[in-house]
């Protein structure tokens, strides 16, 4: 066990090629000397980094030569020097889900979304505790700019899709579960709650509302 | 008074043109008399019509005519039949605000969004107790195909700007309240549970996700 | 995006004479130089202005002429310089609603009015989404000095219901919903939350609840 | 111990004459048995009664000469034979608080009201543990036409009130508390769950709110 | 309206006569000002007075009279100085329940009393609402020195009779209502959040565990 | 493992000689075959019992010799055969706490009694996961006719405690604790959900209240 | 989009392999016709397969050869064919982390394991939304018998690893978040409704408990 | 009454002996006069003694004796001087249960860990309440390396096993109970909010689960 728990950051560098979106360093519960390491990582690399939730305080606690690279706004608690972005070139509507018990859902936004002339291609049971399943899906459901992920239980599938796909998520929590996962708001809150940018989530068993949403990013492509 | 509460419904036969979706008919607690009647709106205009969450029984106790015209799917427990479809062209991102007191999470997202190189526009101060403010400046708002929508206390905005605008609609809701929107819990579960079609929701003042989430839109497109 | 975001607000200088009630500014979330920019709009219009939520910290940092313009009660957190008030002659109760799923509450509602000798009128599925819907009649609502709003799923119509009239606004939350929605708890916090000032509530579904309070309006004429 | 358990009820046939409502009767957890022994009594005193809540299933249950002197709404579950109403004049504002520690809550809603230029009483610390306070004071509190109550805690005065006065009752829950009580949604609940009828609530702390409502009903007269 | 808020506390001095408990004053939202008018009061009529939830910077904010007089503890946080005590002479069992819809949970408790060999006698719908009810029979129900207080809804029956009687009140919050007060969580709060000193409560609807805990204290005896 | 796991039953005949209660079976979770089972193991020891939460439905399917020596009553879901009862003879107020952290709410409940003439003995830090602490101190906190027991954390020392005195055992549950813990909501529900009969509980870190329920108590003697 | 959904299923025949586990089907939410399917797999290749939450009605609903093929208890709701095992031989403690943010509860696992004497090797920063990150270290965790999982967010970490690892998985959900996340709930909630077989979990933040946990495995090898 | 409150922590210097695990110290709601005084305890017996949630003004306010022979660690917020191990030899699986209410569960991990070749043991219905059941069976229980323990209503067992056995302790908080202990939320919060060092849990009724990892920590000895 070292003490150096401030260098243990393990950093995505090639976030952009993959998803299309740099890493963002979420500051609120880490120290100047944690984001001090991170920022030299990455300037290490030529590579462009984007802090969130980093106040006023914290600013002026960071070393001076870090503290003057960043172009930094106080009020919405916001710092980055900017960098290169991705070309990405996609088209159609995948709807991906965890287990068998999500079938109902899967349909009803499969069938919205046919009733909208829309074509969509179905990937059940790719749930991330078998990770295999997903894995060897994953380059066929890339391809696609729409992704609904439809997940029940604990809802991990949104956030493992989220980190390896670029098209635009969409989440449906549903109600399948028990106990602590009764009636899906926990599937919810993980959608919401999750660590990869840019998930977006839809009401529980909610698969008409993912199927309307699909249909306002391909109406206005 | 009148006893005929089953001709209530006032349908929203204009929704496909100025939205880009057709009006869907939420089944779970209507009536099947309620139904029909709703039906045989849209049959003498010929227009289509899709219900969501009506169940083999509901079916079952429509008048013929009505369930054969129908193509009903039990598991998905969605029925309709399907029609012409709207020509959408639109670019860019819009940021709309409910209050003056959004403008952190607002930034956020635009600086966000300024990282990734996109450009945005702001509209804050359009909360819809003063609806004239939101009605002022809605035909600007409309021709952006993304709109990042950021409010707080109650969260009526989402689903107001939902009903109005054919755009990708991805609500943020802020912890700006007090009492029952403390927290920001109340907004964000207008923005899930809104009855506007495809609206959709990041965390609570999650500017940051909202705008990773529209560049995942227009990276896409 | 301009940095001035503090100038930002976007004030309702009519809503006097449109709903008998001046604006008032709840500053818990706005800094002084975002206070101060609206107090100077109110100004240089001469209209009355209301603080709230304003302690004495936040007056001790608005510039000099802007605190002693103010009638500042640091117990209560308010502050203004009165102004003129409205004349308003109005008799009646409106019984508003969002979706024909409420139909039942609604009624629950007009027969306890009936029951106490009190005539009512329905206005029935003029939900948000469809905001046309409620304009077409907003002018025949407007007339009646009580208005018992009734309204599931995220009760967004309360809010743009409140800004919109004059009337004693009653809320009957209903329990028409799911997921996040189901039970009523999502609508009755909309309308005890609302940004529209003076929106009151009853318990979820409780029609006659809201007859009787609309019956001590009536009976106290 | 009787055996006679649904014979147990006390019924308040004085209410129309003290406050200006007749009693209603909800009936979701009443055997038949229990509604027939005070529909006789109601009768037997040829006495108005509402019955809230009763669905068909019950109606049917009851003997055939109850069932016939009914007036019988299913969809609304309610049922009644109508009767005489009360004449009140009454004229005013007052604000009734439970402790010393809401009376800033209080002075919020004296100033607001006292900004739109309408005069408020004060009536502080009446809480109902020590009964004698509020009945020392309660024939005045019942002069005037809108009564603003203001109570943390378990917030048991506004049942209390509600029994006591013909008046409109705008309940402030506070955020005054600790443990259950912590932060006013326990004074909140008891306002909208409270069995008096007609009692109406605003947010937690919200004085300006009810200041507003009971400017909408002085301003509607 | 005076600015004189500090000064509007209305003493129940007479309560160590009513109930055999003298006042307690819950400092936590109180002003040092309003505590010392509060001390002044009790000094005046030479009667004891309990001050809980006071931290040692309150009490360094007193006035050197006051706080000289006053026994102080800073880990409990309490302050007094000692007085007089009631003599009371009291037998029996009395079960109080708010409304015929509570009869099941009054029967539970009245026959597990009975199984224990314990006489008890019922007292039914005296809910607070009609609050004659109550008055009618507070003299017969104060000469037993355990009272189970039944009641569901917003359970105002527990904070009204602690204030009564100076038996032993132990609530039974029953599962008696709907919307907010669904399923007896708010009755269960109220009890437990009672500004009623003492007032103890078990389990929703848990009418054996209110006659166990009865029986503890009979036996006792 | 056996199949006959209606048979796992461990009944507490000794209960009535232990704590002057008999065992009573909550058969709300239990098949007839289990009750069948517990009823005749009481029945071969001449024992009396007490069934809660039974109706009428299971009480028909149990075999007809045990049905016919029961005295079942149906509104109050209870039967039993009644038998002799014990002689307890007691005097005095204990205070037991869990763990040092609790010594503030100790003080207070212990400085309110002091306060109203009534002597204490502390017992603290005999939390139950170091059982030999609590049993050690047993014998003499059996002694007092009152228990005040206050912990946090889970609060388990409340369920020990009242399977282990006679006495009246009143809960103060403390807000010492973290995660699911935090603010005391877990041990007060510990209190309330006791499997021990006749555990009674005041609110979150009330030393106050629990010394006024106990005044109550030895007041009434 | 096909209408056999109930084909969907992707089976795990490798699980016991990976981690010693065999595959369960979770039936509450799925239809005879999907756990049909599911046997059909499994017996196809020999296989054996754990039902669990099936009851009496579904097996009924199965094909009888399907039927007659199970060994099925009623009161566990449990079906099976038993089959082979693996051997696995494993020793040590690996403490894996999702984000720098949780460095603190880390080490107090660490350090409450290195006080009692037992070895740990930290993995941290390994979130699963650049799976990579965990992929790239995932052979040499899964040598050791014990893995602390710390996770805050919405604790994806802990599905992914419970379903890669053969060893004891101990979660500590940590308090790193914010909006729906905050405060740790989202992450306890993921771990216990966890769809990897087997995770375990102590409360948030909770880095002592997990080592004691960790050691009474250790001790007990 | 002593006022040497901060003497009172009973210590238990055995715990090594009993159960492998030594003492830890929970420091966040302790004094540094309380924590001094705990020290002083276990130095005089040569005894180690952990103290877990200490941050660094707390050490700092610690006598400087104290401070000194302590290893602490600010980021993890431990301290501790180490000692001596036990040695321990176990074998087996225990399943632990409340009540008979439980059966169905305890057969759902027992027939789980019989399909994976485990052999169990079942004792049944050992509440606490009753704890002479429990410490019937002790020495028993104690012989294996895990226990799973069942139990519903306020999951006291938990805590009292967590702190007589050596063993893993698997917690599988059952559904069983009503109120506050209503689909053993309660339960399960008493699992992971237990006193008792490393207890671990698995969600509500997931006999399955427990089953699981007890075969995780039986295939890895």
């Amino acid at each position: 066990m070292s003490p150096d728990s401030h260098r243990a950051a393990v950093l995505d560098f090639d976030r952009a090629q993959r998803i299309g979106l740099h890493e963002a360093v979420f500051c609120s519960h880490k120290t100047p000397l944690q984001i001090e390491h991170i920022l030299t990582e990455f300037h290490r690399r030529d590579t462009p980094c984007l802090l969130t939730r980093i106040d006023a305080d914290k600013v002026a606690a960071l070393a001076v030569d870090h503290r003057e690279s960043l172009d930094f706004d106080p009020l919405s608690r916001t710092a980055f020097a900017p960098g290169p972005f991705p070309d990405i070139d996609l088209s159609g509507v995948a709807i991906v889900s965890g287990g068998t018990s999500d079938a109902a859902v899967c349909l009803e936004a499969a069938r919205s979304l046919q009733f909208h002339g829309i074509r969509t291609e179905l990937f059940q049971d790719v749930g991330v505790t078998g990770l295999w399943r997903l894995m060897d899906r994953i380059e066929e459901i890339r391809r696609y700019p729409v992704v609904i992920a439809v997940a029940g239980m604990e809802g991990a599938l949104f956030s493992v899709l989220g980190g390896l796909v670029a098209s635009v998520v969409i989440a449906v929590p549903t109600s399948v579960g028990y106990g602590v996962s009764e009636g899906g708001g926990l599937a919810l809150n993980s959608a919401l709650g999750s660590c990869a940018p840019g998930v977006l989530s839809v009401n529980i068993d909610n698969g008409y509302g993912a199927a309307c949403a699909a249909a306002r990013v391909v109406n206005g492509r």
